[in-house]
């Protein structure tokens, strides 16, 4: 093991703890231990040859905590960490650093910017990685952490990062949804979802290269009030109908129409 | 040149025609002409060492006329063409198969289901191709045409047509909004939209293996009223308010939340 290399306790069992065992599995980093208040994290736990816990008593001491349980879970559990020098950091998009600050004299934020699908790998490679810490040292640490499984750190205050979870917000639940409201108006008429497929992943593709503005398309764009009225008696649905009104609007006024 | 190979004249010069030059160039069959109301169409068909015209009068015979120009002129440059025996498709997802009956006794549909940028090559193999005609073997020619460009064919009528094009709207013009929405908000708070490019991709991806409502996750999914509180005062703008609330709103009715 490098002698700059880092021991690592991971706390809970779901997407984001299961996608890290994995990410630091090849790096020079070591996690030493993975801990869940249940019996679910053992097998995640076996797949790295991680020690397993559910009991907080015998946590072990390692230099960085990464805290990827539940928003709501995160200040309690981190105040139960007994090493007090330790650097405790959680992993989430919405948690404000200063909330455990009770918890240590080292505290961070690690926040892995994706949505994690349990059993389906990312390259986590190029995955931003946001980091804010209490001091420089502890901003470095998190920093050598994260480089060694992402090409992209990036340092984001606490309010800076409530913004960027606004905005992946939209970008993934609500852009998800429109795919499930597509969805479920194709089983409702009997049509297949997967002609849909190659559109969706060439409209993601699209913005990876000109902005969402230049990509946009369609009946709302091209203020094609005929097209839309159309559409909206095919909308049986009241909520259906609203969201497509509201978003064919929101549409129209972006590119001024 | 084989002997089932196919004549094919293009009209337009837009997005579709440029991809279904590229398209056929290397296919068996041949486009022979493309036509442009104006001389914007020549860079594309020198491209392909295609002959041009701006003058419907000196429109080639073919054996398919494919019309890849705005929905509402459709219908006027249909009836201009002087080879009424010929097959003329157009290539349009919203426009009924009846509106061209007036200018051919061989008439068709041929919709590519993709949304298409210049510039942007796209692997046509995977694009659904959705096809509709007047006749068996009408159909049978828009099939042979089609598979020498996809392996993804559909016979889809007009009907069925217009509720997958309803379908695509939400799958592409306003899962691409709230890209915009989430780049304008990333703008408006001096944030990089960059960061949030790996995570539109994997949201994308992760629907090509399974459903949008297994994809879900975040705020509305889970309920987490606070959360969803906190967002909305983030949010300044009325519109970005009230899109919001609209979509958080169905997001949980979606879940049982």
């Amino acid at each position: 093991m490098a002698t700059d290399a880092l021991h690592i306790v991971i706390i809970g069992a779901g997407n984001v703890a299961s996608h890290l065992c994995r990410a630091f599995d090849t790096s020079k980093h070591k996690i030493v231990q993975l801990y869940n208040r249940s019996e679910k994290g053992k097998e995640l736990a076996d797949e790295y040859g991680i020690s397993f816990t559910t009991d907080v008593n015998t946590l072990s001491k390692a230099e960085v905590y990464l805290i990827a349980i539940p928003d709501d879970a995160i200040v309690d559990f981190a105040e139960k960490i007994p090493f007090k020098e330790s650097l405790i950091a959680h992993t989430s998009g919405a948690v404000p650093l200063s909330v455990i600050e009770g918890s240590s004299t080292n505290i961070g934020v690690f926040y892995p910017l994706q949505t994690f699908t349990k059993g389906k790998p990312v390259d986590f490679s190029e995955i931003p990685i946001c980091i804010e810490a209490n001091s420089e040292e502890n901003e470095k640490m998190l920093y050598k952490l994260g480089k060694e499984i992402s090409t992209n750190i990036k340092r984001i205050d606490s309010e800076k990062r409530k913004l960027v979870h606004v905005a992946a917000v939209f970008a993934n639940n609500f852009s998800n949804h429109m795919y499930e409201m597509a969805y479920s108006f194709m089983m409702k008429n009997n049509l297949p979802f997967d002609i849909l497929k190659p559109l969706i992943k060439e409209t993601a593709d699209k913005i990876q290269h000109q902005t969402p503005f230049e990509s946009q398309t369609g009946p709302a764009k091209r203020g094609d009030q005929k097209t839309i009225e159309s559409h909206l008696a095919l909308l049986k649905d009241e909520e259906y109908k609203e969201i497509y009104k509201l978003v064919s609007q929101s549409i129209k006024n972006t590119h001024g129409g």
